[in-house]
């Protein structure tokens, strides 16, 4: 029998109208009062287009009060929200669009011009455009059943085909609890959410939002300045960071800290250096590393603050909810990360072999590599197999390749991560050509048309010929060395 | 899909194995990792019993470590407990032993003696005795399906016939986090628990306890003055009580006060008079008002520390996963509670019957009446049909009348609550005999033998003939009015 609730932001505004539910760095707030009355109003006007219970509504948004009213109004009326990332190009977009199979995108006044010029295959409304439209008489949700489908994000994978991760409710409910399981409830708690809200890791803060009954502290772009201010003036007590976010903010701080109300700097995104962690903690800054990734519903595996000390450099263990195991020959040994929990996905939309593939007796296979030591504590040692982490970006190799041999003078392509100082990584490409009419621009240029920028080789050297294996398999490892030498 | 989590002792002793699970006002105490090997040898010693899956397992006991032991155990197993009040006669054991299908009864040492003399229709176990007994190899679960039977606890009813609530692990799972939304999650807390674990606000505590990993101080009974120590002097921050504990805490404090730390003083167990609530106000003690019974595993609506103190009277909001809705003819009147969530129970124990009668498309009829008010807060007028609370057990007069009419020179018998200062209400009987030869003390007599103590009328009232209405119903609300003259 799947459980059922009642709407949860009905709920919290019915519970705590007053409270502020998302605080904007210019000081404009919105209470859960007011952030439920304009959502149902923007669920009534949404009606307009046809959208009903089950549609798919494509939300290409920067971060900001609209986009989380657009997602809490689909909610309302029983649409799937489907996340897009901003930085898609025309292609990247119009797949994911057709995969999904949306009916409308719904985009914010700022990306207007460049969406409209892609003339993508569904129509495309503008937040503002909408919130002029009549309120249409429609049925609201007044309950979540969390079996039911809440949002889609779409990951690459190592086949080069992204894929839409399926969330229900309860994906993101379970995801909500092992969090407040493992670092607390406070009634003082406030958010701060500068990662982008079409990443899972920036959606849950809103989540846990209504849940909780917390303020969130609203960035459009992070900014070092305005989020230490934002901690050190406005109250913060939360941050979810990537590596790159939590290096500017270590090297701001200088020998200032943070005041004892802060207490918890949640750090995802792929792996942090060591170095980094021990300044923070030289600092006194509550890092709590995590691994997770779209199919989790964010963070699954954490560091609780009992331990951020004395295991710098893991991930923690899986959160209240959720189950780790190692597929390892012998013990302590290094082998593949699987995970188990009602936080974690149900599949990838459409995609039953995808999907079949990806889950073994109910546990997903990460396809990243990692450790327990003997008290149970993860380190993630690899993240899935050559997957390039840039800026807290998934860049599958596979799928930059996939776009790079269709240009006409490449012969072979092979893409790999380069060490960065201030994105982690970024990716590069290795091109074999068919003759000497293309040159490092021309593919970048090319690139540029095709993939979103962070996926765009930032450097290409043209070879003789790739390193492969004996059954002609690219050795993506060895390009690696390569570039040690370049 | 049923929801699957990792089985939730284990769990925490692996989160936090060395953090207190329960500590004794003796100041024994016990971690989490004890608890756990505790339970698990426990466990397979129960198995030499031919205890397995499935099996239902009485627990009669007074509150202790080893009852929380044995509790764990058998959901290690995968057998359903059995929580019997240690107040019962032997007939309304039998009656329960025997409507539960229960395979045996385990007991503390301190009952042994009063309970082997009872002769029940299953062996009886004491705790020390099954410790004794040697480890059989047995698979013991690892992981928590919440949709699987945990404990079956007796409520009366209208109807007079004892019916074995049913709670799957995610009613207790649900109410856990429901309590944790309201009141939030400190790594500082600390529970009482004096209320006795038999009942399900008594077990509530040691299931919130498994899954915060926070400690229980536990003790065997209610004593005013110990718990006041534990209060000002053990850290204790959160404390479980009924309207008659609330009354000698509320006296014995006299002019001091609680330390800052202290959060909570959970108020359950039947309605309290407002003149007790405006004391505890006046001296800042942190009442919260809830409102619940077994089929909601506890609590299912509390007022909320944002509301304590200007809805003074009043029961509160629905818990965040649950709803609330009264059944009543127009707006702001009284009517029929209906309550609806998670926490709620799917229905009694091989009683289709009852159950189809308790639910409406999926909300409990609870015969409770109340009302909300303009702001949705819950006031609860009167409890189930004539139903009488004592000291925070439920005596339902149809009970004791069906026993009182089972003596030979009683013609007809009505029974109803009658005003007291230290339990808030006790049964009395009126009585139509057939002759002059029963006396007051022949009936109390003979409902010693088969009643609860708790049950057994304090007063018997010789009548010439009982209020009836016109289908020749008994008229309890008139019977009320006789006891004022009374």
């Amino acid at each position: 029998m799947p459980e059922v609730i009642p709407h949860w932001l009905t709920k919290q505004a019915d519970i705590a109208p007053d409270q502020i539910a998302i605080e904007h760095i210019n000081g404009k707030t919105i209470t859960f009062s007011k952030l439920k009355t304009n959502s149902q109003q923007f669920a009534k006007k949404l009606a307009n287009y046809g959208v009903g219970k089950g549609t798919h509504v494509g939300v290409l948004s920067t971060n900001n009060a609209s986009m989380v009213i657009a997602i809490h109004a689909l909610s309302y009326i029983g649409a799937v929200s489907v996340l897009l990332n901003t930085r898609l190009t025309k292609e990247e977009l119009t797949y994911q669009i057709n995969d999904a199979e949306m009916m409308v995108v719904l985009t914010c006044d700022s990306l207007e011009k460049e969406v409209m010029v892609m003339d993508l295959p569904v129509p495309v409304k503008t937040f503002s455009e909408i919130s002029h439209l009549p309120e249409m008489e429609t049925d609201l949700q007044t309950e979540i059943i969390l079996d039911d489908v809440f949002t889609i994000i779409y990951t690459s994978g190592t086949t080069g085909f992204p894929k839409g991760v399926i969330h229900t409710y309860g994906n993101h409910w379970w995801s909500a609890m092992g969090s407040a399981l493992n670092i607390g409830l406070d009634s003082n708690d406030k958010w701060l959410a500068a990662l982008p809200i079409f990443h899972v890791s920036g959606l849950s803060i809103f989540i846990k939002s209504v849940i909780y009954g917390m303020p969130v502290y609203l960035m459009e772009k992070f900014d070092q300045q305005v989020v230490q201010d934002a901690i050190m003036e406005r109250g913060v007590t939360m941050v979810s960071v990537v590596t790159v976010m939590l290096k500017r903010l270590v090297d701001l701080l200088g020998n200032n800290t943070y005041p004892d109300t802060f207490r918890c700097m949640l750090l995802g995104g792929g792996p942090a250096p060591r170095p980094l962690l021990e300044k923070a903690k030289a600092k006194h800054i509550p890092v709590f590393q995590s691994y997770g990734m779209t199919e989790t519903s964010s963070q699954i595996v954490t560091l609780s603050p009992l331990n951020a000390l004395n295991k710098i450099g893991s991930a923690g263990k899986p959160l209240f909810p959720a189950q780790l195991k190692i597929d390892h020959t012998k013990e302590d040994s290094v082998g593949e990360i699987f995970v188990k929990g009602p936080m974690v996905t149900r599949g990838y939309f459409n995609k039953k072999e995808a999907t079949n593939s990806a889950f073994q007796n109910g546990w997903l296979a990460t396809g990243d590599l990692g450790y327990l030591d003997h008290e149970g504590f993860l380190y993630v040692v690899d993240r899935r197999k050559d997957l390039i982490i840039s800026g807290g970006e998934n860049i599958y190799p596979s799928e930059v390749e996939s776009v790079l041999s269709g240009i006409e003078q490449v012969s072979e392509v092979g893409v790999v991560g380069k060490a960065d100082e201030t994105w982690g990584q970024v990716p590069v490409a290795f091109v074999v050509a068919i003759d000497q009419t293309i040159s490092e621009s021309d593919v970048i240029k090319y690139s540029n048309n095709y993939l979103a920028k962070y996926k765009v080789p930032k450097q290409v050297f043209f070879v003789d010929k790739l390193p492969r294996n004996a059954s002609n398999k690219l050795v993506r490892g060895e390009l690696a060395k390569w570039i040690q030498n370049n």
